[in-house]
């Protein structure tokens, strides 16, 4: 007699929106009663955006980013350091980098890490692309922005022996205590990796 | 030249995501990028569920919970007890009530409470269609299941004005101490209530 979806179509609307990572049917039925309260064009717009997203994006040819376009919009900006090139693991990387401002260079997205327990080769990764692109010359540093995991760092030892020959230099982002953290909450791996590598004290903010 | 969105596509996807309640600009990035991973079919059918319940859904006439047909399944149940009807907020409350499996009769989605400081007058609510539906008979009993807040009081003292002279027996839920609760942090008031409505004893689980 539990009759607790009275509507076929709700329910199937909050098994699909249940799908999402990190989405519970609790909050799967909260989101579409949300949808079901606005109006018509607004639900409409949402499962739009979607739809065209999934049917339209493309990925960039050169860096393997997200775009709309056959280049994307930070391989086609004359303004940007076509002389540096960041690999990174997926296309959030690429934009928590850019969210610093700081980086002007241009990007590679592997697409993920090596990861044998995943079933992920480097033949289902674009490391082959990489090689190519440092190949095809006017590349004078790869930085490295890999997570600082076993997969990461596996990684970034298998590009660094694919691209070592090339005579390119190689780098990899800083690792230190986090700004605004206090020392005695660093993990200790951390602590002693920023001790080793400390750095010329200039009276600046670093 | 900060670039982190390439695609206006995947930014118009996360606008979109972003307006859902409780969903941040992360969580809705993260939610894009999962359905972009998922292949076609899969995003199309998450879509139409969408969309398809906006356009097709409809209200019980009789109760105005969310069906699929003009009465809904409880309403056109004919094994359930249409002598008693249970007076809800919100379509949410009718599936945790279900959920319980421990009511078997009708339902009022009264759409809302009373709420002045949100402009919900009685008007914007269904509690004339209420009186009227007690009004026509066959109805013995009807509980008030609403919030404990003030607005829900408010409601419920609302429609007992309403409906004290129709003859009908008016009953709200039982409030005492959650099941599972340790007395020493249940709430001074709900303790205090639960000592005045104390039931007796039977030595069986209530």
């Amino acid at each position: 007699m539990n009759e607790q979806f009275s509507s076929v179509l709700l329910e199937r609307a909050v098994s699909e929106f249940a799908k999402l990572p990190g989405v519970g049917r609790k909050t799967a039925m909260r989101l579409v009663l949300y949808l079901l309260r606005q109006d018509t064009v607004a639900v409409d717009a949402f499962a739009d955006a979607v739809v065209t997203l999934k049917h339209e994006v493309k990925y960039c040819r050169t860096c393997h980013n997200i775009s709309d376009t056959d280049i994307c919009r930070i391989c086609a900006n004359p303004r940007r350091d076509a002389s540096t090139v960041c690999v990174v693991e997926n296309i959030r990387d690429v934009m928590a980098i850019e969210a610093t401002q700081q980086y002007h260079g241009m990007y590679h997205v592997l697409g993920g890490v090596i990861s044998p327990m995943d079933g992920i080769a480097p033949g289902d990764l674009e490391i082959n692309s990489l090689v190519e692109r440092v190949g095809e010359g006017g590349i004078n540093e790869v930085i490295l922005a890999l997570s600082t995991t076993m997969e990461g760092d596996t990684t970034a030892f298998y590009i660094y022996r694919k691209l070592e020959k090339n005579g390119v230099k190689l780098s990899t982002l800083a690792r230190g205590v986090s700004v605004g953290d206090e020392l005695e909450y660093t993990d200790e791996v951390t602590l002693g990796r920023s001790l080793v590598n400390r750095m010329p004290f200039t009276g600046k903010q670093q």
